[in-house]
């Protein structure tokens, strides 16, 4: 839907192959020769404005962060921002979480980021929340052993429920923050979203969770 | 220390050995015997003022609860309690939770409660919390598979600590939530330390986490 408004936004994507994926499943096993060398890739699964990876490209020089998200309307704003300051260890990808084995071979990438990831509060919904077992299964196919997710939210119910679901999935936890804007938070990278609503006084959840290898 | 106050406290306890026993390490192996009958056991470590397992032991007749505490001046209101409003299925044991192996024979308990223990903020201390791997080593070899521990704290430190410790152990969480207090509470029984701390209006964090078997 909101695609209709930025009808240019395809084009602009197409036009700029060096810094955007449109076509990922041609890119299978070839991720490091996109980024033009074997540093880890931490991907970001929706990755909405790019506000995150390009922090966190700037951040850690010796990372390549990739960007997943599915709408061109969107991720033209990530592209927009990588472009005003170009760094070659930010990308993105124009995908769908629900077609990462097309995407990645298995061990591809070192570690997933989810920020911020739609709440699905409603019961029926559960299997389209990005913690949820199916997803689990797929992050562990392509992670290298062993795997780590990093994962925020201002969601209690989503940060709730991942912690059931990645548990029982077998996953466990480094860390875990439940009010992470009192505590220390080291070099911490904001979304946009995260600095609209923990200056609402909202609380940031975050953990850090690892496949059982 | 606190025993310092209450001199009549040990005396009283052991004139009631229907209800307290003061003598744990002879009992192993016979805590149905105790209990008259052969209900699952449900054991709450650091019973304090026993306003927990009465509640329970009210709510559920077909449970027997044992409330272990370490201090005659705190377990002797637990008792006075229980007299007031004899119930069969609620009892108590004068113990200290490091010794529990001395206690139980394998499998004899079918769950364990930790409500509001104290959390031991200092890395050094770590050892100490209910929650540390000492103990949940020590719960699982008395617990009937699969054991659950279930866990209520306003104590933040303590239940993100817990939830790193108890997922490192291999455990998983079938329920978390994070404000017990505005969700769903299905039979919520409050400590008095909960009343006192959930209506100045600090969070309530509750898990129900369980052995992988």
């Amino acid at each position: 839907m909101r695609q209709r408004f930025k009808p240019w936004a395809k084009e602009k994507l197409i036009e700029n192959p060096k810094y955007v994926s449109v076509e990922p499943e041609k890119m299978k096993g070839k991720w490091h020769a996109f980024f033009g060398n074997d540093n880890p890739i931490h991907i970001e699964v929706g990755t909405g404005k790019g506000q995150f990876i390009n922090g966190m490209g700037k951040q850690n020089p010796n990372i390549n962060y990739l960007g997943m998200e599915l709408y061109d309307s969107i991720i033209i704003t990530a592209l927009d921002r990588i472009l005003e300051d170009e760094k070659p260890n930010v990308k993105l990808i124009r995908a769908d979480a629900s077609h990462l084995l097309d995407y990645f071979e298995p061990g591809e990438i070192e570690r997933v980021y989810l920020n911020f990831s739609d709440p699905w509060p409603k019961s029926k919904h559960a299997k389209r929340r990005l913690t949820h077992e199916s997803f689990l299964k797929r992050y562990e196919t392509v992670l290298k052993k062993p795997g780590e997710i990093h994962f925020k939210t201002d969601n209690q119910g989503l940060f709730e429920y991942s912690l059931h679901s990645m548990s029982t999935y077998g996953m466990f936890f480094n860390l875990v923050s439940l009010d992470l804007h009192k505590s220390d938070m080291e070099d911490n990278i904001m979304t946009e979203y995260e600095k609209k609503f923990s200056e609402k006084g909202f609380r940031i959840y975050r953990m850090e969770a690892q496949f059982r290898s």
